[in-house]
């Protein structure tokens, strides 16, 4: 049996999707912006899609929804063309980030922060939350940007954008959210909160790899990240990925269809799943379920090297990750443990299993099966495991 | 009948290249950096694909070729990294283009500018060429970085690349070219000159839209343009596009193959077209085809606004351009046509055609009889032609 609970790093393109990508790569290939009929017979689809990628946050018309190769194009690209603006010019020295932002925002921010701008890491608690008003104490009229994610991409938690953008607005700093872990799996409107700048991503709600899209409010201006021919109204200029851009659309169409309908189902079957897994003894979940994603789950397993969990789920077909794949390379720690206070040896422990709308019963089932398993095996090895006593979980609560 | 003469612009997807790709969408859809089997049964078709790109440019194992999402992605990413690690800094002031670059090298060279760097706009001759002697003459020792490009879009003009290469590397100057226009039309080797940085696009050779790279020679450093999770060894960030690097790998090799077979038929069609369409009175070529690609033509027709000449051609099914696509929505005088000093009523004349090896005979000499037709109804309906006496054609060489 083959088990995909990796939705969090990437996920399946919908057949669906595929198929009204395909007349795009062979029978229909006209640049768009090419004056004939190559390229106008592209231009129906195209807008179709760019109104199902408004409709699927929500945005007015107004408002520009810029489209771009991934979420790490758009994060670098709003961080960078702030500090242009704002830093570089001197007329800004600072902005805000949370320490459990996608690498793309902190790898970026460093950098910026190596330019000689000041940036504010936010706490999480040992919930794995933000506190909003960490964002008030935090700014400082010198404030160019606030970036926050909408949804953890570790342990799904969600932070309190709504809180946060009213924040920001009250201060007059734009505020801008990676959104990318929660488009499909939590109602995201741009006009239900207070959000300058908004970044998703195809690949993680069943769409293609290398589509992405960044929102900008009306009257919020970026410099581009791509200077050239002008295409997307001059703000990011290359040839529009038009099979790109048609799976983007129909991509989220579906997932925000399947938002009523299959993600109470997921939640249904993650909230069992957690519940078995949370029988064995000495597993820890950080973020309460109400504050989560419904198809991500972050556990512990005390005394197992997450990367040994990982092998033998791996031997028996089952894929689930340690963290980011963005950070998989190098096997480190997982870096939400490490923000909560966790010690190092609960740090390596971590375990992301993220479902999506293709997940089904009897694969949790069989996955269930192999984490016993592989715990009774793996802490049979372990040289340093022991049932630790109760309360001495450093920074942790154990839920059972 | 359908004729796409439009290939400077993009590409139809090789059929056979699609085939390669269409398992990586719904069914092996794992992101490659993740710790599972749904990432490593990818690994073996990324890696020959990165095997065939390597081999597509002869770069050596040393050296690196960065997947992009695009030229433009690229172009901006050398010319940016130069502008922090040498113009900001205050190490270097000046950077080298010529007046005809792709829209994204320019418009990125005159950001760059209005930062305060100095740059200078090689200018081409009236065959639409540039000297490799006003390179020399423009560098000093503060000069960060010459750009130019191998082939011309708009002409198809084969610039002197290897002798740039040559004079950069005596004055210890890095040499980029984009290479967008020369790849599948002309052999592109970078270890038969002396380069730095190779900026090339799939959709330019029957591959997919959306993914590109930049070739970057070993003991030259570039900051990310993307910073994030160290995919592509920290040099750009961002989850894989699989289908897409898969896709470009398979049409760089059907492309550097077709050129020993298949580019002389090209060429061989091209020329006798292009006899054929100097038939026509009034009409100018810029570029000798023995400095061209093999696929190009750019054609003045005097008296013939080129969006009037589009229109005639696109009513009867035919593909064309008056220029890059990429400047195509606003409806300026060709850029070539203007660097090579052609008055104003010439430079709005310029069609070009851009062939494929897809191309037919059937298919141009059909064309052709447009053309005719649309040269006698659009002549006869234009207040401001009458046949210009020999002599009188300003910056251009009368062909016929």
């Amino acid at each position: 049996m083959r088990v995909y609970l990796d939705n969090n790093a990437t996920t399946k393109v919908d057949p669906v999707v595929f198929e009204e990508m395909k007349p795009y790569f062979v029978e229909k290939y006209g640049n768009p912006n090419s004056l004939h009929q190559f390229a106008s017979e592209v231009h129906p689809a195209l807008k179709t899609a760019m109104q199902k990628i408004y409709a699927g946050i929500n945005a007015p018309k107004e408002d520009s929804v810029v489209i771009t190769s991934c979420a790490t194009e758009s994060n670098n690209w709003v961080l960078k063309s702030i500090y242009f603006s704002e830093i570089l010019t001197g007329k800004k020295n600072h902005i805000i980030i949370s320490e459990v932002e996608h690498p793309s925002v902190i790898a970026t921010a460093m950098w910026i922060e190596s330019m000689g701008c000041k940036v504010t890491y936010l706490p999480i608690n040992n919930e794995g939350l933000i506190d909003a008003e960490d964002v008030r104490k935090a700014i400082t009229d010198k404030t160019a940007l606030v970036s926050v994610m909408w949804a953890n991409n570790e342990t799904g938690a969600i932070f309190p954008v709504a809180e946060i953008g009213d924040i920001c607005a009250e201060h007059g700093v734009p505020f801008h959210t990676d959104a990318v872990q929660a488009i499909g799996k939590t109602p995201v409107s741009v006009q239900a909160i207070n959000v300058d700048y908004l970044t998703f991503s195809a690949h993680k709600f069943h769409g293609p790899k290398g589509v992405g899209a960044l929102y900008i409010k009306k009257g919020r201006e970026l410099l581009p990240l791509f200077h050239g021919g002008s295409q997307m109204g001059g703000y990011r200029s290359g040839t529009l990925n038009v099979p790109g851009i048609v799976g983007m659309g129909k991509a989220i169409e579906q997932a925000v269809d399947a938002l009523d309908f299959e993600m109470p189902e997921v939640r249904e079957l993650r909230d069992e799943f957690e519940d078995a897994l949370l029988e064995i003894p000495d597993t820890f979940v950080v973020t309460p379920r109400n504050k989560r994603t419904p198809n991500t789950i972050l556990i512990s397993f005390r005394g197992i090297e997450g990367e040994s969990m990982l092998w033998d789920l791996n031997n028996a077909g089952i894929a689930a990750s340690t963290g980011s794949a963005c950070a998989s390379e190098d096997l480190e720690a997982n870096s939400v443990m490490e923000a909560i206070g966790a010690d190092d040896d609960l740090a390596h422990t971590a375990i992301r299993f993220s479902l999506s709308r293709y997940t089904t019963q009897e694969e949790l089932d069989y996955t269930l099966d192999v984490v016993k398993k592989a715990v009774e095996r793996l802490r049979g090895i372990s040289s340093t495991y022991s049932y630790a006593p109760e309360g001495h979980v450093s920074g942790l609560e154990a839920h059972h």
